[in-house]
């Protein structure tokens, strides 16, 4: 049965004598990366912690961080990868809710962990897997491997918990949502025929590995026995210059990273002929964005993946030739994954009519095992084998799936439901704006108004502003309806509070005009 | 989790007021076909048999025998599909031998369903699934499903047993091998990149439902809510008939029926412009009929499926642009599909190194249970996950795997071991060659001695046979080693004999030459 252990034994097998893996020059082949797995996961099973204990990774993208992820259920432990945009409190949270016993973590994290290490009693090991000085307070990860000999994997496999996944979710407290082997398999699985990845193709690690997206790349690159190369954190110039010099041929970025990519002065001079593919996805694409990027990039095969942690995390995808169609697709979420079975339903949790908007409600073995320690939360988002999204979306006639919102990021204005992606696309449409958050704000008569929250680009000063408000809400008119035009809009210097999701934290953005005041929940 | 109900549920989601099966005209909707299958199910749960008992299918290709097999496990049941080419007395040994209480049939199997109920004690129910009047010692299909109201499918799912399939493999008495509904799902899945099939296409089933490599053409278009188009049995003619009327996108054939299909009349004149990709396989293709299929249809995307039974079944796949590269690859079996793990291992349990031969040894979710009842087979068979197959392979440095020859099958020739394989691609590329088949037979000084067994074309008559054979060996020590060629040669009339499988059957080639000696077993 399929276990993270036998897929890495599965992809060494494919390209034994292949390059596995590249870090800041440090190259391993699959053969190697096996033996370092197998060693370092012997390491971990003299703990004897027993069977599906946590063990956590805080760190920055790395070879290590790679080998680590299936090191821990080589062992027979779960991996908990910990969110690296977290303070200190949110991590020691996740560490005592998932009540993992052994940390491991980077030279970016060192004084977090030094920190996390006083705070959180039940933590019995930490192991150092940066290149520099192990700390006197912590095992070294390279002696670990040098010291141990390789072990078989454990058998754990199939539904059982293989990890557990903090969601960045726009809304409630971090909750853990326990994977299973199955599900982080199917996920992937479900995803080849887009991936289109081989032994002689070079994926990039450039979104944070914590993270669910990049995790789904990173077993995709797997089941191919393709390379791996990993950048510690995303930076546009070094994406640009990396996918350059080590021929990256896919990768995935949300729609964040694009928009910093096409902004960055090098975006047009550097030589990306090397890249076949870029996946993207975790937060709404604007239509502006993609259209720029595909007009930049005109060789580049574009494929969306839209999912949530839930689903470990693939639920649609919008293939390349869908792309190359262009018109109206490319505002859906594509189609459900060969592994996906997908149902729309209203509030009372009946399907809806082909063409009505309901939530997105899916089933498949990559659901998840349920939230850790949630029953309650479990018992809502999980029924029959169903994950409830919170999404709402429509179904068109060939099965094209529109996200239309968050379902409860939705405004109701006045008895309407005005859905937030369908105002940020019209206001991001005007060169005057470089990013935008659209959010309901309380208002007497209406219950709420349509508000937009606006970052300008850097040619529009602070003196146009009065002008401008009055001209995109305009502009506004020119392609939604006027109930859906904002009724006010603000202006914002830093960027747009993101979760470690890249998702835009709305709650954040919503709290100062609701101090006070209850949010009527719809 | 995944289970055979609620992949049609899937598929009927996906496409519900599409037409799902057609079938000597008759046409039904996904929606349709949801609707019989669960009152199907009602009916079959009625019989309280209890889960995972068993009930069997001998039947012809048809839309009820499509249906059958899931309401068969919608109910709870476990489905053994019979072999259509079997006498009464191998069926009744494959009822016995699963259990099987209830047995359902159609118009071409009554007189055998008849003796079989007097002949079996535990059969407790018989269903009747034809067209015509139902005969009184049997229920009648349609009026089971007239007659129960839909109900929930079971809940039986994953590694649950969903189905004996007996194998037609070449050596030994048939075995049940036991598929999961995971292990079914899986091999299909698998197999996704390459089938490339969408609502708007259409598979037709042409070879037999019982078999498991028609089964997984079943599944694929199942997961994509594509249309099934049933004919009750090969026939070269109706199948090119039925490709240019139905306009049939996909279908699978065994080599033996693209290669009477090449010797059709109408193979030239028909239209098959609307055929995208023929999958072949469950048999060795001789390159020349290969070469001769690709010539005639040259915008026809061809895929090879290996794989066995035990496997649910493909092991590899070789993939259209492989087909499109032309040359050595065309002699692979292709690659590993993403959830197959392969390894070749040596007499004695290693893993051989690149380039060398080994038995080609299996692991993955699509994984058999095991043989039913038979402990020790299934010991031998099924260690730690991995099927071992019989069969012996090369893997080259890409990944492809050339299949050299059964294992079992290998002609031991004065210490030198002949692939039977390679002997019987030799002969065929000479035009008096119609059908072939090498078996080692008795020879006192070298042990065995290479053998050929031919079919003529009909251009040849018997009169020339005498020079024939000699001209036949010359043959082949133009392509192959002089100790590969036959050392004598029998010519034959009748058809090779195949297995349900589509297999030569060369144990009963072997028989007259080997009776009263005991053949050396490698």
């Amino acid at each position: 049965m399929i276990s993270l252990p036998s897929l890495l034994e599965r992809g060494a097998r494919l390209n034994s004598n292949g390059i596995a893996t590249e870090f800041l020059g440090r190259q391993r082949l699959w053969s190697e990366l096996l033996d370092r797995v197998a060693k370092l996961g012997s390491g971990l099973a003299q703990y004897q912690l027993g069977a599906g204990e946590r063990v956590a990774l805080l760190g920055l993208n790395s070879d290590n961080y790679f080998e680590s992820t299936f090191a821990i259920p080589w062992a027979g432990y779960c991996v908990v990868p910990l969110n690296t945009r977290w303070a200190v409190a949110e991590n020691s949270y996740a560490l005592k809710d998932s009540g993992t016993r052994v940390l491991m973590f980077d030279d970016a994290f060192m004084s977090q962990a030094e920190i996390l290490k006083d705070q959180t009693d039940q933590l019995e090991h930490l192991i150092y897997m940066g290149d520099g000085e192990t700390p006197d307070w912590a095992e070294s990860y390279e002696q670990i491997i040098d010291t141990n000999k390789a072990i078989a994997p454990s058998t754990r496999n199939g539904n059982d918990m293989a990890g557990i996944f903090y969601t960045g979710g726009t809304t409630g407290f971090p909750k853990g949502v326990m994977q299973s082997h199955l599900a982080i398999w199917a996920s992937a699985l479900g995803a080849v025929p887009d991936f289109e990845i081989t032994q002689r193709h070079t994926y990039l690690h450039a979104a944070p590995m914590f993270h669910m997206a990049d995790f789904a790349g990173s077993m995709g690159t797997l089941l191919a026995g393709a390379k791996h190369v990993f950048i510690p954190s995303f930076e546009p110039g070094l994406v640009l210059d990396t996918i350059a010099k080590q021929s990256i041929t896919h990768t995935l970025l949300v729609p964040a990273m694009i928009k910093m990519i096409l902004a960055h002065s090098a975006a047009t001079t550097t030589d990306l002929s090397s890249l076949e593919k870029v996946f993207y996805g975790a937060s709404p694409m604007p239509a502006a964005v993609l259209t720029q990027a595909m007009n930049l990039w005109p060789l580049l095969n574009f494929v969306q993946a839209y999912g949530q942690t839930e689903l470990a995390p693939i639920i649609t995808t919008l293939s390349a030739s869908d792309h190359r169609k262009g018109g109206d697709v490319l505002k859906s979420a594509g189609r459900a994954t060969p592994v996906t079975d997908i149902r729309l339903l209203d509030s009372e949790g009946m399907d809806v009519p082909l063409g009505q908007q309901g939530e997105v409600v899916v089933r498949g073995p990559h659901a998840m095992l349920g939230y850790w320690n949630k029953p309650e939360e479990t018992a809502k988002a999980l029924q029959d084998g169903w994950v409830f999204t919170g999404d709402a979306g429509v179904f068109d006639v060939d099965g094209y799936l529109y996200i239309v919102d968050r379902v409860k990021d939705m405004v109701v204005t006045g008895g309407e439901n005005v859905f937030t992606t369908e105002v940020e696309n019209a206001l991001i449409s005007h060169d005057a704006v470089q990013d935008v958050a659209v959010i309901g704000i309380p208002h007497q008569e209406w219950g709420e108004a349509v508000h937009g929250i606006v970052i300008l680009t850097p040619d529009y000063t602070e003196s146009e502003v009065g002008a401008l408000e009055i001209e995109l809400v305009q502009h506004c008119h020119q392609s939604i309806a006027g109930y859906k035009c904002p009724k006010s809009i603000s202006f914002r210097e830093q960027p747009l509070p993101l979760s470690g999701a890249g998702k835009v934290l709305k709650t954040e953005l919503r709290k100062p005009f609701w101090e006070g005041m209850e949010k009527q929940v719809n």
